[in-house]
């Protein structure tokens, strides 16, 4: 038998096991010696237990047992028996047990730790980042790592029960780049020339389709070389999906089912499909954000036809001027100090709002810096529509539909967050569909992508290509929990001359569509089927389901917010040998050197 | 409904679901008109089934079905019937029926096709792989992804019961060549660094062990900058496992359990365990291979005793000088024609040896340039030794040792084939055991590790390391099938003064172990379990399972042998913005344009 063969998972004793005999394998967390007896507890990855060293221990075992230090590797065969009364520890699973030692063999010793083996811990994240080896040991992290292989076991399944096949696309690809910025790879065969990491497996997948695969997916590793916000990495995993002959009315179902079963696979949460759906129009004109957070109303509320006359000219010129008037009634705020106030006319001026209007609804009337401009007719209708009443406050924002939708969308949020409107625990899924294809970018002077380059437009908007483009909504659906996007995705574009339009509206040339995109054009020629997909981004689905709000807190092995791997150092400089390879040279290298 | 929710396979129609109506979806395989009415073959992924359409469709079904061709995209609503007696296509595993079209709807166009999508294509590979997404079209291309997906889908379900975790280590790490060369992946945060994409996750995997997480797996992308053979892909996937507390009895019959529910799971063989086992030494007395196949015998005999004495000064010399006599017996090739003879003596010369003594048993007694050398009573106890009987032939060479093993080991293999000594339809499993750790590399004037760096030696040879390395056994396994090796693993080392010896003997300096490996020394000092794992290549079981001898069809998107995507011409140039932004230059840009 070896060691394996024979272990117990020390955190699974409980008092039904008193009696038996076990073989524990673990690390020791910590010694303490009482009465001429030691105790310690065992770490392994099921949980703890305490061991007790008696000095009438046969052979060396006590002799050992008084050499333990934390984070020493132990064997230890001994019998399960129930702690003498009294000294049960509460608040242990195992408390109810102990393991009288037999024998004992010491397979590794350690150096005392730069920080404890603990939950709960504070320590700064650089130093767990050099030793992630150890922090990896803290119980918490191990239960991450364990809800994250369960979700990928969920998902895989789930696909495979649906028909779907698991098929791994290439990394090293075609730079391409359309979007983010690609990270490169040298060819040593083919030198000058360069393979890109994947961005997604989008356009693999996509002729996937063409092959009559019909229903694929993947746990895939994607790469993006951008300056990293804090939910973001250079490499992140993505679960991607594509299927053929297909509307969302195939995708969005099979999706919330998925949903519902991981979260039941790995928390107790029931979830309740099918997701509400909202367009994006809805959104931005309900919510101000096209991943609107509905754990909680306080709606934005369409004011321009009731301020247009007004004397108020900063609201009656910004509708004449095309923009907008909306409003947010925040209940029961009458009371925010005037100081918060100010605050928030500073809040929604990040946001590009030149200012923030506001009707305070005392006990002994309106007060307001705005309320002399209107007669007493308007500002009734106002309220009337505002919903106000005694206690809330109205905030207003007008200005250019865009800035009116994003300022107050985030003033929504950071009330709903001042207020107390956001219940804790709910977990409110969301569709938003019916996105726009494109929008204009005014510092490269062309329109841009929202979704990608490959996204379908709406049946009935293709004849506004030619004249709004801006107009045109696409075939994309998001989905959004507590106003995080967990995923998104769209039908594609599966006809030649569709595709090139579209390229074309994207500002790419003839040539560089051909030479960028040639292959993919090519194939649509030879019998393509209708399709469409989603992926959804894992690290930020087990940030949501573990309740973590720090991306490398899901990631065995993270980057740091300037790509760095901080425990083996990396990136790092290079032999001269391996550059000569590559026919490469870099400027910095000879700047240090010289 | 949605097209695909009322979606039948067609290539699961039988006589039994005769007079239901259905929906196909699929491409055509060809059309054929035939008395004023057309027949098509629709094609989807689970196979082909006839349509009918005729004249008197409702609609512009038939106006349609005269403009089909083959490879458009087609919805299909019609009506399950027997065919009419006589004209079953026997096969066709939907062959007894066909479905009579009601509407039909043209998904897409196809251009003509540069190839036919059939099965046993005889067509330029360069085609096939320039139109990939055509070539992935032909069915046994669609059951090879198919097996794939199952394999793969086999091995998590396997590794997640016996608990272990899948983790995800990255993709992003540091260059640390020792063996193979890294592909480079050059950092913009940090001009002049560069990240290396893994040649394995030896390294993360070790350190999930050092952080207690004790069983990992991983189905992971990996990758090699070398010189491509026809087996061989610059990226590859690996199955990765590491366990901990373990001795090869608890990894490799779990190996064994695993690779025979594969077997049963995708094929319908049977995979009797457990393996056999043969030390390396005595792989390479046996079979003159480290991977030997033992589908058949024609085993290595010694003769070194027998001829020691002998005037045949070649045979004599050699023992005197410490090399080695070994010899084949090859039963009933006396018949072998002299021009094949010379063929093998040719044969056994690429492989080092300076020449192949034979002796011929014919009814007319000995034949034999060398028998002249010998007494009759040192002939006869050669004949005795070697079993050699009237009709066989018996085949020397004496040597140093590795080239007598390698010339005789691949002399065996060839005989094998030529006398058709190698049955049909069988997998002999064999593990391979006590890998020799070190071999001195005569080039590089230095001990490599024939394993990796990390892998352990055997306690019991642990003082030989300081005085005899080259006879150091590691704790190393392969596993061989029918003579190829299908994966590899050790037991590794966890004390850091195993590991620096280890460097100090490749002939690392203190300085270089340190920025390469510093982190992982470091790590084993902070109580690091004793562990080790193994890794298979799953192309290459893929194409064991699926019966391929090119590695490229078991690979949705392969490179060929010059590590390019024929479809998407990757590798490719970049632009000059984004070499700039990397500070790279490469000379070979800059010859292109000047």
């Amino acid at each position: 038998m070896t060691l394996l063969g024979e272990r117990t998972e020390g955190g699974r004793l409980r008092a039904e096991h008193a009696g038996e005999t076990v073989r524990l394998l673990g690390w020791i967390q910590r010694r303490r010696d009482h009465g001429g007896v030691i105790f310690a507890d065992v770490r392994d990855r099921s949980g703890l237990v305490q061991a007790v060293f008696n000095p009438d221990m046969p052979g060396e075992g006590f002799a050992r047992a008084e050499r333990l230090r934390s984070e020493y590797v132990v064997s230890i065969r001994g019998r399960v028996r129930l702690r003498p009364e009294g000294s049960e520890n509460g608040s242990l699973a195992t408390g109810e047990v102990e393991v009288v030692a037999e024998s004992l063999d010491i397979l590794n010793r350690a150096k005392t730790p730069p920080f404890y083996i603990e939950d709960d811990l504070d320590v700064d994240e650089t130093l767990r980042l050099k030793y992630r080896y150890l922090d990896l040991r803290r119980p918490e992290m191990q239960e991450i790592l364990m809800i994250r292989h369960r979700v990928t076991q969920i998902m895989r399944n789930f696909f495979d029960a649906h028909g779907f096949l698991e098929i791994e696309t290439p990394m090293l690809i075609k730079s391409s780049p359309e979007g983010a910025r690609d990270y490169l790879v040298p060819s040593r065969v083919h030198p000058g020339e360069f393979y890109a990491l994947p961005q997604s497996p989008q356009i693999f997948k996509q002729l996937l389709m063409v092959s009559g695969l019909e229903k694929y997916f993947q746990i895939v590793r994607c790469f993006r070389d951008e300056d990293l916000r804090a939910d973001r990495q250079p490499e992140f995993t993505q679960l991607d999906v594509e299927m053929s002959f297909v509307e969302p009315e195939d995708i969005l179902p099979l999706m919330e089912e998925l949903i519902a079963l991981i979260f039941a696979g790995t928390t107790d949460r029931q979830i309740k499909t099918p997701f509400p759906r909202l367009t994006y129009r809805e959104g931005m004109e309900r919510f101000g954000s096209d991943k609107p957070d509905i754990r909680f109303g306080l709606e934005l509320i369409e004011v321009g036809d009731l301020v247009a006359e007004t004397e108020f000219k900063v609201f009656a010129n910004a509708v004449a001027k095309g923009g907008r008037v909306k409003g947010l009634c925040a209940k029961g705020a009458a009371g925010l100090p005037r100081r918060e106030i100010d605050g928030l006319v500073e809040f929604v001026r990040t946001f590009g709002a030149k200012g923030l209007a506001y009707i305070v609804l005392t006990q002994e009337g309106v007060k307001s810096p705005i309320a002399k401009f209107f007669t007493q007719e308007q500002l009734q209708a106002l309220l009337k529509r505002m919903g106000g009443k005694t206690g809330d406050i109205l905030f207003f924002v007008a200005d250019k539909e865009q800035v009116v939708f994003d300022a107050l969308g985030h003033l929504r949020l950071e009330l709903g967050r001042r207020l107390n409107l956001i219940p804790a625990g709910v977990l409110n899924f969301l569709w938003v569909t019916e996105f726009p294809l494109l929008e204009y970018d005014e510092s490269e002077k062309r329109y841009v992508a929202i979704h990608h380059p490959f996204t379908s437009p709406m049946e009935e908007d293709l004849p506004l290509l030619a004249t709004a483009p801006q107009s045109v909504r696409a075939k994309a659906y998001d989905l959004v929990l507590n106003g995080v996007e967990l995923g998104g995705g769209s039908i594609r574009i599966h006809r030649r001359e569709v595709q090139e339009r579209m390229f074309q509206l994207l500002g790419l040339s003839r040539e560089d569509a051909e030479s960028k995109f040639g292959y993919l054009l090519e194939a649509f020629e030879y019998g393509t089927p209708p399709h469409g997909g989603i992926a959804f981004g894992l690290d930020r689905l087990i940030m949501l389901l573990t309740g973590k709000d720090n991306i490398r807190d899901v990631i065995a092995f993270p980057k740091t917010q300037s790509a760095a791997d901080l425990m083996s150092q990396a990136p790092s400089a290079v032999s001269a040998k391996q550059l000569n390879e590559l026919h490469l040279k870099t400027d910095i290298v000879r700047a240090k050197i010289g």
